[in-house]
């Protein structure tokens, strides 16, 4: 089935925005077994939305559009749909009491603006659990309409529990696909070594980079899905056994710090934390995790000299010869760490994040990581590309990649 | 002149790459006084492509076209453009010579691959500084079409160095566009509150919704910006005086950790934050910005009760009797912070992220904020929405605002 992504914003054709949803849709579109064959951009204009929206309904036989849902004169999504399809809007009950009880929550009088509670007749509801925002399914004249909100978190949300679903159930031929996700491997490499599977054109492979991270897809399609999995399962078997170390998850919806969370709640283990450049981000990253209490103890943002030394013992002497940004300094940071918490492990990063900070040794992304599991060490200099943010992402990522790789060294 | 940015790309469609050229693509048109109305994706596929660029010609002054322009078998935006629109391709020299140099340096037989030489007749060639793949500029039909290579700094180098200048001496009027950042106000009231504005034709005035976060823009169009500008200027300063304690920036770029950290250094305050729930956020979004360590001494992940009480001295019975989420706990949490640290404000954060720990006095979504400045101290009891990192991105929001508003106030 053919998919068209039409994502409504004025932000967007400004530039301000990058447009992430669509990028975030097409994928799902992959893994859904949906080809997505065309993305468009609209204005928060009723008759421009409209006009793509009919021009989609002649080419696709699904809609997703995302954006123009709120409340405000400029959300023009549900209107235009709604002429455009002759369906009418009807007041949600269940949406015009979040609206009310939110104007409660806030202490504000409510102003009886139910715009964001009208939805399209017969639709298949989505709600928010964000926002008042809802979004909603509706199928008429053989295609399907899918409106989300223009927020990318929300869009997500709401994909993944009740979209994702949606579809499942509505079987749109048998499609299969998996995801195997690394860590500790370029990209390039990866392609390199699994070059002979491109060739392949069912089950199809590619690849793509996050941050730190290469994805494989693996989707393969059949009659039944069954026969789909048939075909994936030995391509991500062999994918495994070209990356043992590398691979941290073929599960569809875990990141790594979930990963690493679980590795640590099964083997009874405690962490705790200390960052100079990261500046919190990686303890950020594993509170992310649901449950992240039964192994995170504490962390320490120990971003001046004075705090390394006060919190968790870097003596002055160390910062003094080799600079906090060194393996020596990362070496008590995770020492000094360990003994303050008592933790089973202990991560610590100290680099130079730019843009300032740089010197010839040192230059700008040089960053040590240092990992500790029940008094051994590993530590790690890597030179890291990227502007400011970026370094600190990539830092984050290969710190949660490191806890993983001692911590399972030390279970040998 | 209204602009339509086509980008071709399979890996577009798949969704294994953001469309960051289409925002680049669109933020040029803007400064160039161009209306960009439409933004479409299409595969490498000559006649679906083909259909898109005949659609844009009939409701768009200049049609920009990203990718498709290489070597290869799926580079099919010349041939399309090329029958579309009943112009020749002919071979140019120097790119012919550009590649024959490259095969050369790689070493390698020049296979008579000419296809890259190829350009649309009577065009002004776009030479590319980075690699042998040129774009163009045609017109043809009182349109413009400009096409472009697919790699984002190809593009970026070509459109700074050649397009901008080219539309520049063609002089095509001018917009002006301005964003007025808010926090503490949600977009109903904000949409509420400026209400006629939106009936204005120009400028024309959107809201969109961060987390926790409320953007107004407003955008003009003149003969000359600086006439677009005067347009602007006024609605602006209405704005900004309708919510006073509101408004953080109306600076493009500026981000509200950017302004909390340009307003403590402009005032030589120093600053300590001591998180639970957030896990290191607050302080991880401080250090975002770029300076940070001018005003940025350390923070506490103070996630379990223990830590609480080692590293910042809450009481064991503050713990006992009122809870770690509780007004009391937020309380010394930011007293002892300061008083561990000597830094002039502190901030302290304790909530229930979820999705367990709630009751029924407590919810899920329950957040204690306060803030300490030079011994004053303010706290307040949010209740937020959303999953578990919704509640901790949000309550980060909230916190950055709450730092701001207290410092203003101390200045008074």
């Amino acid at each position: 089935m053919i998919t068209e992504i039409i994502c409504v914003g004025n932000d967007l054709l400004l530039g301000n925005v990058i447009n992430t949803n669509a990028a975030y849709l097409a994928e799902k579109c992959v893994y859904l077994g949906l080809s997505n064959l065309y993305q468009g951009v609209s204005a928060n204009e009723k008759n421009r939305l409209s006009e793509m929206v009919s021009v989609a309904k002649n080419r696709a036989d699904i809609i997703f559009i995302t954006g123009g849902m709120g409340p405000t004169k400029d959300d023009i999504t549900k209107e235009a749909v709604s002429e455009l399809l002759n369906v009418n809007l009807i007041k949600n009950e269940k949406i015009e009491n979040a609206i009310i009880e939110d104007y409660k929550r806030q202490g504000l009088q409510f102003e009886k603006n139910y715009k964001e509670a009208m939805v399209l007749e017969n639709s298949y509801v989505l709600y928010n659990e964000n926002s008042t925002t809802p979004g909603m399914i509706l199928e008429k004249d053989e295609k399907i309409f899918v409106l989300l909100p223009g927020n990318p978190e929300e869009v997500r949300l709401m994909v993944e529990k009740q979209v994702v679903p949606y579809f499942l159930s509505k079987d749109t031929g048998a499609y299969y696909s998996r995801v195997i996700k690394m860590v500790g491997v370029t990209e390039h490499d990866v392609a390199d070594k699994i070059k002979d599977l491109f060739e392949l054109n069912n089950p199809q492979i590619s690849t793509s980079a996050k941050t730190g991270e290469v994805h494989v897809r693996v989707t393969a399609k059949s009659d039944t899905e069954e026969n789909a999995k048939q075909l994936v399962k030995p391509i991500i078997k062999h994918i495994k056994s070209l990356f043992p170390s590398n691979v941290y998850s073929s599960n569809e919806e875990e990141t790594l710090e979930e990963s690493v969370v679980r590795l640590l709640s099964a083997n009874g283990l405690t962490i705790a934390t200390a960052e100079s450049c990261t500046g919190g981000l990686v303890a950020a990253t594993i509170v992310r995790v649901s449950g992240a209490s039964d192994v995170f103890k504490e962390g320490f943002i120990t971003y001046s000299n004075r705090a390394k030394r006060t919190r968790i013992g870097v003596k002055k002497q160390t910062l003094e010869k080799y600079g906090a940004v060194s393996e020596e300094t990362v070496k008590e940071m995770l020492n000094g760490t360990a003994k303050e918490t008592k933790a089973d492990v202990t991560v610590a990063i100290s680099g130079i994040a730019g843009p300032g900070g740089g010197t010839i040794e040192k230059p700008v992304g040089t960053v040590y990581i240092g990992c500790y599991v029940k008094g051994k060490i590993k530590i790690e200099r890597f030179q890291l590309k990227g502007d400011r943010n970026k370094v600190r992402a990539t830092a984050t990522s290969k710190a949660l990649a490191m806890i993983r790789m001692c911590v399972k060294e030390s279970l040998i």
